[in-house]
């Protein structure tokens, strides 16, 4: 890597993919929904993560999804494509697709079929043959409420040396493992809290950047709280934290991608129904979730 | 369902996927395989569940090697086809490339990455949707080990009220839970032990048949548990279990597809290497699973 | 031990303490509760089990319990003791108390609060120092979903060589587990199985007995199971084996000893309060329970 | 509550309880250790805790040993009292003769044998009724890794409203739950972060102090941390936090009481043996502890 490495500070939604009622994706409303983040105080977009339901699209829907944010975000949006498959081979394949629809890195989420087997070895190998072969530089991805497979400070601390791997998101919400992932891995290896729960206790530890459910519908807030938390105005950052939490929980541990969808329609973008087997919420659901909204500030 | 409903008693190898060095499906070691398995006491194939490593093949993959084992298997043998993906679209279209391909049945495992979302109310309408679009007899698949998902009694005796539902492969070993799909499930459907470490105590409390691993190298052994059952001949029955419980640890929990193609190749048939992130044994390890065979009287 | 062991085949109810609205021990209900079950087809009684709460005892009435239950005890049941606790120590010393209350053996729970160190060296260790200094006979007593801890089949089968270890209970209902210490441990070692709902699948693996909270309202059927199992009925035992699971998963899993003294309590035995923490049913639950006993056949 | 709230900022060691060989309390080295402490940045003891092996203790131990360390602690240290018992009885009771025994407050871990009945309901009453017979303050104490039961933040919440509950010590190390709790608790309640671990992280989002193990060997160094985080120096506190983590791994999580031990031994301390079934350290792991303590800088 001769260029300088991508700068991954900053708050990065992992954005949702609109569907219609019969499940097709709606490409307008995608690119609706970016007009409005292209205005907001956002580092870039990871597309095609967990809360795009990445596992519910195809390949190809992957790849178009990924070449149509590039097209319309801001000129100066960092595109992060998940690219992970449950296979070595095919997730270096593409890797390599997502590098020509324009993607500015890969994140990679940790195979999780056969947990039993996904042992640190496993899985160091498994990235090392994927960076060997990535055009793009690679964001690790731990998720083990998704995958059930929890990618250990070790395995993250060697595969820090990789040149081509930058970062790492983690959102499990260990901020140990944050902290130790953050003092021993290489220089230069930046981490990311992977939910917006633990995002200032991330940042004492030395994470510089957020990839969260709730940057889709709260990345001002977000930001402030980063910014006072590097101006060293940590009451405020806490106080900001706070106010998130319940709205927070909505989006992710709670409701999941339905509640995100739900939040999204409920500030005027577009949520929309998720893909079966994945249920929208129900009306007391999404009554809840307004009420977060509210709590943090987001809806009046 | 004018027709009868398929038999699912009896011995189901859940047949391996034979790779090459460089990840490649080997068709005609997969057609040896099953010349073998052809002259052995066997109901059927299970083809693309986990054990043929489903996740790590592409779609075409999936489909083609369904193709070729139907064609190749003896007659008289059911071609099972595993069709799960996480999206509930994806696996109506995959089961009806099923239909297609020869299969007689399909084997639907729960989907997992959104383990959070997988209430049985949306495992329900999920397995509802595919049925009803379905022109193959389904079988439930649940199997907590690898997608961190645990279909429930509820859920399952729900769903054995649909006529193209017809049985389910528990593999999660709670044989309370399997004694009570077993007698509060529908009239006809087919309850099916998922390991062969509990196939005794499931045909205790009403399984029918056996999908596991160790079928695939210890077909006659499990076939013979399976006739001292019906003779009446617990004592035997019991003795053939306790003499497989080594064996089949070695080719499920402790060493999982990777320990199952180490014992194909140890009996003379064609294992060959997984499909990364999966890696070979270690030869340690090896050696276990050669005792373990030695000791299940498998091998010599 | 030059005396012919134990022989622990046959129905064991784990007794419940019965308690007064202050808290305090009702012997008086306790001799009840034992004329009536010295009727019925049970072998003796585990006194101080989890069902007996005795984590919510004094160490002074665990043993005060044992006495008076020897006392009232018809002469050919044999009385077992819970004389575990978290120390190696402590139960040394209160499986002695037992011997001098008249207990026939002892049955011990694995120690739970330092679950990180309970290895199975560690375990191995704890239950020799105390089997080497105890007066009594030993049962192990395995119950994860109480302890947190696992005691592995290994360890189990490495203990059951000590003379004075003459069996276990296992409550896990992994019947892979039952089947290798039955068929592994040392020659007259005894397996009992820990639940209700298991019991078929435990007899068929090689159990010889039950320890289940459903004894203490349910001897008969359980009793006529293992009679139908033991002549080789076994679809007879299979339908009672069925008919019991919903009253069983009421007085275990699903509500505990609440649900336990709900359901003596509704058979027109002394069940009562039970001791803080623990709370009694709420009027809902208690229908539920009852639903179950009547499903069971145990009540009108 | 006339008086003022005890303030429980800073740092508190739970404090091992020392034995001989044969597993007797050693009072005078309990002495000795308490005149290095009492020279250390320590708020106060915790007496009894985990890192007390107050399971292992009688109770006249435990009482005896708060009052030996009350006699000797300098006079402006805080001595709080485990009074945790799995009854609700038992724990009023030994909370009294806590206070008779001299402490200042007693730390109440919450009950775990009957884990299943453990709900929010339960828990809330349980504390209640202890708070309300209760001469001394409380601390809830939520350990999940021994106790397989994990206080809610909504209980926590309710609980901080009684009068005589003050705050809680949390070592489930979840940080979303601590920032959830020190900003909807009661005004004046205080969260102490229960694992060195993520003390930065906890101070972050509210807590004001911290019992851990590793205050027993480190308390200057954590008193440092402290201090340059509330001087608003966040990267010394970060370098602080991530040179300790090996340290505290080795003496919690990775080798428990074992390894604390074994670090008091290693810095001149009196450590000794743990009562079984705890067991020592081997001397590969006794050396691993050392590397820790020097890579902390707590030795050379």
């Amino acid at each position: 890597m001769a260029n300088p490495p991508l700068r991954l500070s900053g708050i990065f939604p992992p954005i949702p993919t609109p569907f219609g009622d019969s499940g097709e994706i709606l490409f307008d409303r995608l690119e609706e929904n970016l007009d409005r983040w292209n205005t907001e105080p956002i580092s870039g977009y990871v597309v095609g993560g967990s809360n795009g339901e990445f596992p519910l699209l195809t390949i190809e829907e992957r790849v178009e999804v990924v070449r149509r944010v590039r097209r319309r975000a801001a000129a100066d949006r960092l595109v992060v494509a998940g690219s992970g498959m449950e296979s070595t081979r095919g997730t270096s394949a593409l890797t390599g697709m997502m590098a020509e629809a324009g993607a500015d890195a890969a994140i990679v989420v940790t195979p999780g079929y056969y947990k039993g087997r996904m042992t640190s070895r496993a899985l160091i190998a498994h990235y090392q043959t994927i960076a060997d072969q990535s055009a793009l530089p690679l964001i690790l991805y731990n998720v083990p409420a998704n995958t059930g497979v929890d990618l250990s400070a070790e395995a993250a601390i060697e595969l820090s040396r990789h040149p081509q791997i930058i970062g790492m998101k983690d959102s499990a919400g260990d901020v140990v493992k944050l902290a130790r992932i953050a003092s021993e891995s290489a220089e230069g290896f930046q981490v990311l809290a992977g939910s917006a729960g633990f995002f200032l206790a991330g940042l004492a530890v030395g994470a510089v950047g957020l990839v969260a459910a709730l940057a889709n519908v709260a990345a001002t807030a977000l930001d402030e709280l980063l910014r006072a938390f590097r101006a060293g105005k940590l009451d405020q950052a806490r106080a900001i934290q706070a106010r998130l939490l319940e709205a927070n929980s909505a989006v992710t541990s709670r409701y999941g991608v339905p509640g995100l969808k739900a939040a999204m329609d409920l500030i005027g973008m577009y949520g929309g129904p998720p893909r079966m087997p994945l249920l929208p919420l129900e009306v007391a659901e999404r009554n809840l979730v307004h009420e977060a909204l509210v709590h943090a500030g987001v809806l009046d």
